[in-house]
């Protein structure tokens, strides 16, 4: 596996590991991809779609002939993956994931893959969409997206840079950090919104004026609600997984805005008026920077 | 002033009023607009782009002259105009105004126009953008958009009538209903969310690694965060006049805050992904309605 591979493994065909296989294909970087899945009917999809090659509902009956498997499973999956899948690999197959959360994560690597970890690149492409399923695979998904690496210390520094020329390979850049830094930077910026946002609407949703609320709705509730529209059980994964991170950073959002309602409540409006102006200056510099990386 | 009137005056020349003055004026409803400013440059930008007819820096030497006067300057001015117009106003002259709040305007109308009161109709056209200035004005902005109307006890029903026709001309919808229930609704449905998403953007500016926290936000974050863009003052003066409103919501937010927390710190993910669910469930029924409404 200098350029490429011989034998891609994809556990989960959906949009990440779907578009993954494609990418790579089409860069010339996999040459046999195996799509592994639950669902017979998607893989069957993703067989016709060109998206893989040969598909298997059986893991570790393929994972042998593996170079590389990348595990795009939800993360509650992953450990019975890994365990599944132990026996079998060759002390060379390179294991990796695309993970929304790294520490739970790394966790499972350890317990299940104790012997594999020189050859484990735990991982999170920071891509997505409301598209799921093997026909919202689409090339050029990580075209300019961000890809995070969480090496382990045991991670052999030349492995994690064959997993992050593939991923290169399909147009992202490349970022490492640890487990650690990984959970706090998204709990800060995706896991804490998506708990806010759901709190809201569901606190909307149970007032006895909820319906006459609705009705007065506007863009302004249209975008800041967008998030509570993810999957449930999804995020209920990522909160728990991440737990520690995300009750950190409740903590301190929840600090921030007892201060906000003490100079309300006190009729502060410099104050106020501070804090809104740093906000939005503050978001305004972060938007631009995000326009013009497109 | 049946089909429409001779004089509008219109205080606050920028894309509210000078929308409203546009979209009149197609409509055949008022034959001559006198627009009032503080800025010489935008009143005089409106002349020359046909928004208004006439201009003027002095509200109280046009007010005689006006049949219908629209305050759409910022809630913190309108005391000040209406004082300066109350001796100058012809006893049939209907006067109402584009206030985001309604108590402390009615209040206003009740201190500064005691004797106008039959003839006052506070309101509130749900209609906004990033734009401002007479520039920002457009046909068309009130096409489809509500427009809430809070008459006082004293306006006679055919001056709330005569009020909402002129906004049915403009091609609005109209919702009657009271100052305080209006105030309870936008709490609800805009001033929070702005105050949260304030709260949240200036948390995370504030954090010691908040530069690489701003690196890793997506497209969940931007969304979330767009509304931490609007105007800090503005949204100062709208959180301090809906205070009360504001305050009683924050608190129900909390609530549901502290108790989503309590669920996550004990790992119950059953009741998180109920939660969570409730909230993506009421999110989705309520975008699609809104969708279908244009």
């Amino acid at each position: 596996m200098q350029q490429g591979m011989d034998t891609l493994v994809v556990v989960g065909v959906g949009l990440i590991g779907g578009s993954f296989a494609l990418s790579l294909k089409r860069a010339g970087m996999a040459r046999h991809v195996i799509g592994v899945g639950r669902t017979r009917e998607n893989l069957e999809r993703a067989l016709e779609l060109g998206v893989v090659d040969e598909i298997s509902q059986d893991l570790a009956e393929v994972a042998g002939r593996a170079d590389l498997v990348l595990l795009a499973s939800p993360v509650g999956q992953m450990g019975a993956l890994m365990a599944a899948m132990a026996p079998r690999l060759r002390p060379e197959t390179v294991v990796t994931d695309a993970g929304s959360t790294k520490g739970d994560v790394v966790e499972l690597y350890r317990r299940h893959l104790p012997d594999q970890l020189a050859h484990c690149v735990p991982a999170h492409p920071i891509a997505g969409s409301d598209l799921s399923g093997a026909a919202a695979a689409q090339y050029g998904l990580y075209e300019n997206r961000k890809v995070v690496l969480t090496p382990l210390p045991e991670t052999l520094p030349s492995v994690a840079e064959r997993v992050a020329a593939l991923w290169r390979a399909c147009g992202a850049e490349i970022h490492c950090m640890t487990a650690q830094e990984h959970d706090a930077v998204f709990a800060t910026v995706s896991h804490l919104p998506h708990l806010l946002a759901f709190a809201y609407v569901d606190m909307v949703a149970g007032k006895a004026d909820a319906e006459r609320c609705f009705d007065f709705a506007a863009t302004g509730f249209r975008d800041f609600t967008r998030i509570a529209g993810s999957h449930p059980e999804m995020w209920t994964d990522i909160s728990l997984a991440n737990r520690d991170a995300l009750l950190e950073e409740l903590d301190r959002y929840r600090a921030g805005l007892d201060q906000l309602r003490q100079m309300l409540a006190a009729g502060d409006g410099e104050r106020l008026a501070e804090r809104f102006g740093a906000a939005r200056g503050a978001r305004t510099r972060w938007h631009q920077q995000f326009m013009r990386k497109g």
